[in-house]
């Protein structure tokens, strides 16, 4: 049975041993949302055609952020990432602004946490950027939807 | 009309100044979840009696991004924090570990940001310690519950 | 005779001690640029009226770095930063991208630093974004344009 | 027809996909200067035979700059540095002191960020040493001097 | 005669060339202890058996300091880690908590500074999580206790 | 009884609200020792007369290792530093060099963390730039001497 495996067998944290594990080709995709009121959603909009939109800056601070995921969550493996993209949709028809990511390295561990801190950072911005107009939204919905090249093999969700 | 702050006249970017606003004891909470597998619950709860628990772990890793949540979202104002506390309960009922943080500092802005921060990375740090059992948890339902201290008044949701 | 404040009487580095100085509101202007091919300017006037552009991320760029500008800085106070503002503007006539920043904040020491660590940051990254169409780009006349708000008065440069 | 290349066919920023470029030993140089008052560069000459001059401080602020390039400038990869060196010139009869940086890997993208960094921030950092005794500092003619490795081949620029 | 490597024949700091050392599979662990008053050690020890304790705290800030290693030590070179682990042991017979990492990486240098950051972070989160109670705890013994995988080859200190 | 103050009721670690503490002038001075060799220390002693030693270096390395303690110790506040002063002394009757660094603040917490972590990080920079010569160095003896300005009394040891 397969268990916590950041844990030692006394119950100890630690940052698991990856030497044994291939340097292979590894990416990973994430996404996320975040829900608005539709009138904040059409001032973004709106902004989207002018220079220093809403989206710009939050793909950017979400691109900057996978940079910095193993700075942020404790037993995460440093890695240099090969390739990150972050995009910011607006789905007026939900009322919400889509974000995905996607990560990629040729290391020993997946770049899932990447994507998955690219996708939250990107959302947290634009909750910042938009907060003075709408403080009740909402981020969520935020999974992986694809990954490749472990030893664990491919996984797709949705 | 209210607009987006975080642009000038011209629309370009600024971290907007705050210098004319008052230095005011300023409180914000922010919640979120983490959805699971009823069994990838199980275990978490099953550690939560031993030492190095996820949920300990996760509440670090929050308490530790809100210090630095200036330096992820872009246009965000450097404060000091008087009082960060993360509290992460399971709810076996709903199959999710819920997230809440509350922030708290004097100074000339307020600390929603910090909040969701701490809400956000004290997440993912709880996907990243279960991945290995459970690679579809999805993060989500992350807002702002309280905010109080600044010009704008008083801020509940549920 | 003044004299080098950043040492004490035996030539040791410092972080001098400004616990004695008023807390009064400082601002700072500081001033650079990127001379480069005309072609190269040319294509980044014509990105900046698409989302994106080089310029949008530049400034921001300028922003975050001046809120770091403590940990690049041996020896400057950390600081709390109330305004950070980022310009770019692009000046065919010269073949060359001219920004400028301002900083302000409530302190006891002075926020040129940070002006001037905003505009370097925003200028290395106009760099890094155009290097592949031309190598030959110089940053320079980095310098400080203006200040007020310290003891020593205020200073204006061109 | 070359175009930036941090952008993608709809305009939008990423960090480009380096998994196909091979790993090869890559070098780059960058030079700049910080141009100041006789007087001001006689103290620096004066101090530089004491312990913790200004011109080893501002070495050291340009390699540990160097480390830090990929969390400074927004779309730059993350990448190990195999050797860095900073080297600061007082030059009496220009009135200034020249900075020269290398910085070294073995990776899938080239080191002239790095080295540029490390220039500006060395430069910063002499600004900031000797700030109270001259502000009038100006920092100016950086550029990339020398780069190896690539596929872009060899650049030598003076 | 051998002589300090992190400067070069003028006396000048550099992060020392390692593009010629071969990639190796390096390991380093490190020792250090905390002493304090039995009493204190005691509330460590009481805590232990409850969620949140003294130790699984300061393993944590152990392990996330060792990735920032070459942030914090001027010419240390950033190399990723393929393992940490950090263990506090509380030795009541000698009123003191008894602290060992070891890291492990795939790189072309060891990695003993990054098992003495971890260390020494993890001690001085034990210190500041008792001061409350103990003000007088003194931070010893730190030092490198094994050490395999370079050129050098294997060391052994108790 | 007094307890330890990092943990809720419960056992939860918090960062404690320090909101009801009065800003003042808090003062704190902590020691710290690097043993090794009598040739290692002899080779520092050279070398501190040449430009670029050993003691300048850790002298930086521990002054702005001081500005991140927030960052690197968890439960720690953020706070502006005033002043910070590193100095390290060669005591080779004892084979040693011994380190004292001096924090200064206005604010609500004291700044011993801030001292402690000069301290450590001024002995690991030591360590690191003398360890080709000497492996078997130790760190010890790292302690408060002095501390001001709070509600608890000054502090004084040795």
């Amino acid at each position: 049975m397969s268990s916590l495996t950041h844990f030692d067998a006394e119950g100890r944290a630690v940052m698991v041993d990856v030497s044994a594990k291939d340097e292979t080709d590894r990416i990973a995709t994430a996404r996320g949302q975040v829900r608005m009121e539709p009138a904040t959603l059409t001032r973004i909009m709106d902004r989207a055609v002018e220079k220093g939109d809403v989206l710009a800056i939050a793909r950017l601070a979400g691109i900057m952020a996978s940079k910095r995921t193993a700075e942020l969550i404790p037993l995460c493996h440093p890695i240099p990432l090969n390739s990150v993209t972050v995009d910011l949709v607006c789905r007026p028809e939900d009322s919400l602004v889509e974000i995905t990511a996607t990560c990629r390295t040729k290391g020993r561990t997946g770049v899932e946490m990447e994507a998955l801190t690219a996708v939250s950072v990107a959302a947290l911005t634009v909750y910042d950027m938009c907060k003075a107009v709408d403080r009740g939204m909402t981020i969520g919905d935020i999974r992986l939807t694809h990954k490749s090249g472990g030893k664990s093999g491919p996984y797709e969700n949705r």
